[in-house]
């Protein structure tokens, strides 16, 4: 029996999640000789730690130290961060990356702040040690676009990515295209529905698409790309007009985002363009994601994915730690 | 410099195209820090062997000993089973395998005769050794969808894999379809196309389709199916009211190997089905590939997949070895 001693960092949906699905797991897991052992349970506040092993337990029961200095008493042999982190500083979760490669522990990572700030240097960092650090649940959850890059197109020549990585757009501009709606009438239905948060911007202004791009182009093929390389339009800068066009021509407007290999370099960008209503991107509808990577050897594949959050991007999170331990 | 000493048996279209393609991408493997070195060039009736490395040749300049027994003397790390084999015997796809295996040597395969008849003793007898079978050319090249269900999925309980795997009836289904072309007409055409064998029966009797699900099956979800456990439904079965029927309801049909696994066991079978227009499945057209998996815990993922030939079959192959010598 091989036993993974695991520590998640970030309790809230997501982590509680992970934790809940190793309980509906274990038969599983141990049947294929895993025991999957949580060590700590680290909240905003107040954390809970064993050595020996816990159960999951409501987040009011954690009442015990938290931080990245409370890790070192689990001995984790993977930590799972499981966010959300603030974008300004990458805290707390490059805190909790760097205490954990500092215990010679492997990281699974679901928020994007840290790695879009200073990810290059953390890949790095990890490879230094030896310890992997995987990332699937930040770039696209239960849409395994970086298996597909680092894996699946291992060699191919990969020379350009578009993808639908944003639901709260895709969510947003079916409602204005398909439905006519205003963007603000779509937005406060979106808002009711919970698939947009208070702050729309980061979705709306095509930060979270590019942030997620930045990921793919770096942790999928080996770039070094800054957030400020990827261009962006803003969703909410678009006027019936543009929704008339479309309409007219029989087109569905998306938010794409989109990178290309070429002779001259790397182009980023995250756009709004219209596909004809057969086209694939067309099809992809509400909270679903997908992706297209074309290639030297391998053509064109598509792929989309459409997961029941937050079990999905926690189904990530425990891919990653599986593929580490495997 | 890692050196990555690779023996080719079987020097057909994709044998060849391997070679090739080593040849194309040898500024970046070496750049990446590898030297892939062909050493071993096996042909149906001669061979070429050189443990100092050898450029890739017309088949008429393999003037040497062919067959398993020549692998030994080119000592490779990786053989590249390139097919074609026979379903009825395996061969020589398994005696290279085994003699492979029998020289420490790692596998990746690209026919599927050796793999439906005694798949899982070979996948047991590669486990036994600490070597790795690598199959992706084999199931459906491109389309990567062993990667899916092996890594992307890890963990997530897949309990259903629906897929248009046979590009051939995909081809035949489309032109009896739209076109209203009889399975004679279209049949004609598509063998002109060079898009169907001389004997069609592999292809359109769900032969061929129930191989590769076989394959999903047992190398992508441990399974032990054998092939006379998946039912099977004829192309050449369809009358024309079929046809008529589903062009008034506006259906599309589609040849579809599906495999569910429900508490009272595994159900398998490759049959045509219909679906409505606006279907992702309804769109896959001509010699795409598509899979739709869908899981406990990330839902459902689709991917379809649309690769030059034999150059897409060759980058599978070139994947899996990649991946063996990360």
């Amino acid at each position: 029996m091989q036993t993974i001693r695991i520590a998640i960092a970030g309790y809230g949906n997501v982590g509680r999640m992970v934790a809940q699905m190793i309980v509906e797991r274990r038969a599983e897991d141990l049947a294929a000789g895993r025991d999957l052992r949580l060590v700590a349970l680290l909240g905003r506040r107040n954390g809970l730690v064993s050595s020996e092993g816990l159960e999951p337990v409501a987040p009011a029961a954690l009442t015990g130290p938290t931080g990245p200095a409370a890790l070192a008493a689990a001995a984790p042999d993977v930590v799972i961060e499981a966010g959300p982190s603030d974008y300004a500083s990458g805290e707390p979760s490059a805190s909790y990356i760097r205490a954990a490669f500092g215990l010679g522990s492997h990281v699974v990572v679901a928020s994007k702040a840290a790695l879009v700030r200073e990810g290059i240097a953390l890949r790095n960092e990890a490879a230094a040690k030896g310890l992997q650090l995987r990332i699937s649940a930040a770039a696209a959850a239960a849409l395994p676009v970086l298996d597909l890059l680092c894996d699946s197109h291992r060699g191919a020549g990969v020379f350009r990515i578009e993808g639908i990585l944003n639901a709260t757009c895709n969510v947003l501009l079916t409602a204005m295209a398909r439905d006519g709606q205003s963007f603000d009438l779509a937005l406060a239905a979106a808002r009711a529905a919970g698939v947009a948060e208070a702050d729309h911007r980061n979705d709306t202004g095509g930060f979270d698409a590019a942030a997620k791009l930045l990921l793919l182009a770096n942790f999928g093929l080996g770039l070094s790309l800054t957030l400020d390389q990827i261009g962006r339009e803003d969703l909410a800068a678009l006027t019936p007009a543009h929704f008339d066009l479309w309409r007219a021509r029989g087109e569905v407007p998306k938010q794409i985002a989109r990178l290309e290999l070429t002779e001259s370099g790397v182009h980023a960008d995250v756009s709004i363009r219209a596909f004809p209503a057969g086209h694939a991107f067309a099809g992809v509808e509400g909270g679903a994601k997908a992706v297209r990577i074309t290639s030297r050897d391998m053509g064109e594949v598509f792929c989309t994915g459409h997961g029941e959050e937050p079990r999905a991007t926690a189904a990530a999170l425990l891919k990653d730690l599986l593929r580490i331990c495997a």
